[in-house]
């Protein structure tokens, strides 16, 4: 993954254009990393570089990536790069495609999947990018959200759309159940619980209503069913019937 | 939207369990309200509230938001909520669903729309939440990140699950192309300048091999038609044209 002359990352890299404050920078670099980018370049970082302020609030990221970039143009910048995004937060009056970040997301892995190396510019606090700086870019990035209160500082803005990309990098499936040692019952020991349950039930009483029985016993089943216990589960739930049967019995 | 004793909002509550530094809670308050959460609830807030720092942190929203509610217990705070979702960075050894940020995101709304109250609980900073606090939600959120750097400061974490709610709230078309305050250029326009280009091409010798002409003329129709220009920038390139035609002609 090390950068040399002859390489590209195949991952975007991100720009910052005129960035002020140390902390942002380092606050970028955290929530890069977060994200698994690893490319990090300024243009005419306002308090210079390297930045004590960077390197303490970027909780180690900073060291963990290769050596951050600084340029004194944008233009030299991206002067290696194919497709250009920029993050902007307000509507511009340019001709070119606004997309959202999660679009954008998916779009940059078919940009590196083509072949492109990318990057992804972001303005300088408060100000963002100016418009001259946008028309560098190829595609705008808005991240849609709460249009009465939007403004999103420099890191939050970074994490946000590298979160995007890199959902299509850390994929995780968007439902699971870890179980542990333990392993989902088998349905004969669900079932034998079960009936079990039925017959304490029947003998303690709790069925007052005999045509009634079914439909609550059913609702019953349905209830453990939908909790899907481990054998585990069933041996503990085995225990708290033996108990309370145990307790009706001496009291 | 003002919460009454009787009545819960219809998006999920955010509640931070021991959160400690204030500018954390200011963070969290931001980063709720960019996504269009506006209903916080805190348990035992380590150094008090309300705090001038998170206020500070806030940017505005905590001002823009009802007041932050505050709780002894995390049992207290939850009591009127239906379904709790816990955010968690690590495994846990307890059989419960395990989902993404992005489909808790969706799976909140369904549980809205179903009528139910939800809360999504956060731990403190560094250690998280206790087993005994997650035991008490039903649903377990994991944001997938970069495994070898995954640690997320409170306000991002809080983000990201927010912003993931979000996008079903503030929809946006995901690529569109703004066009100020020009059309795109009706076909007549845009063949008429491709139409007289191709004649000057043709007059000021461009197409040397003429079997090549037809080709070539298309892949330059193909260029122009892939920028989908305006009518103004149509009549821009044609003043390109006329600028260039007349260099040529003066020298």
């Amino acid at each position: 993954m090390d950068r040399t002359e002859n390489s590209f990352p195949s991952q975007p890299v991100i720009i910052l254009v005129n960035p002020q404050m140390g902390e942002n920078i380092g606050a970028t670099a955290r929530a890069m990393l977060n994200c698994g980018l690893r490319y990090l370049r300024l243009v005419n970082p306002r308090d210079g570089w390297p930045s004590e302020k960077a390197d303490a609030m970027s909780a180690g990221a900073l060291n963990a990536m290769p050596p951050v970039q600084v340029f004194d143009s944008l233009e030299d910048a991206i002067a290696d790069c194919h497709t250009v995004y920029a993050t902007t937060a307000r509507a511009r009056d340019l001709v070119k495609p606004v997309m959202t970040a999660r679009s954008a997301g998916t779009a940059m892995h078919q940009d590196i999947h083509d072949g492109q190396k990318i990057a992804i510019l972001f303005g300088a606090e408060r100000a963002g990018l100016s418009n001259d700086e946008v028309m560098m870019a190829h595609k705008l990035i808005t991240i849609p959200l709460n249009p009465d209160f939007s403004s999103l500082n420099l890191g939050q803005s970074v994490l946000l759309v590298s979160y995007e990309w890199s959902q299509g990098v850390f994929n995780a499936p968007e439902i699971t159940t870890p179980l542990g040692k333990s392993n989902p019952a088998p349905a004969t020991l669900f079932n034998g619980f079960f009936d079990r349950l039925d017959t304490e039930l029947l003998a303690t009483g709790f069925y007052r209503v005999p045509e009634m029985k079914d439909i609550i016993s059913r609702n019953i089943r349905s209830l453990f069913s939908r909790a899907h216990p481990t054998d585990q589960e069933i041996n503990t739930l085995h225990g708290i019937v033996t108990s309370l049967l145990t307790g009706r019995t001496q009291k």
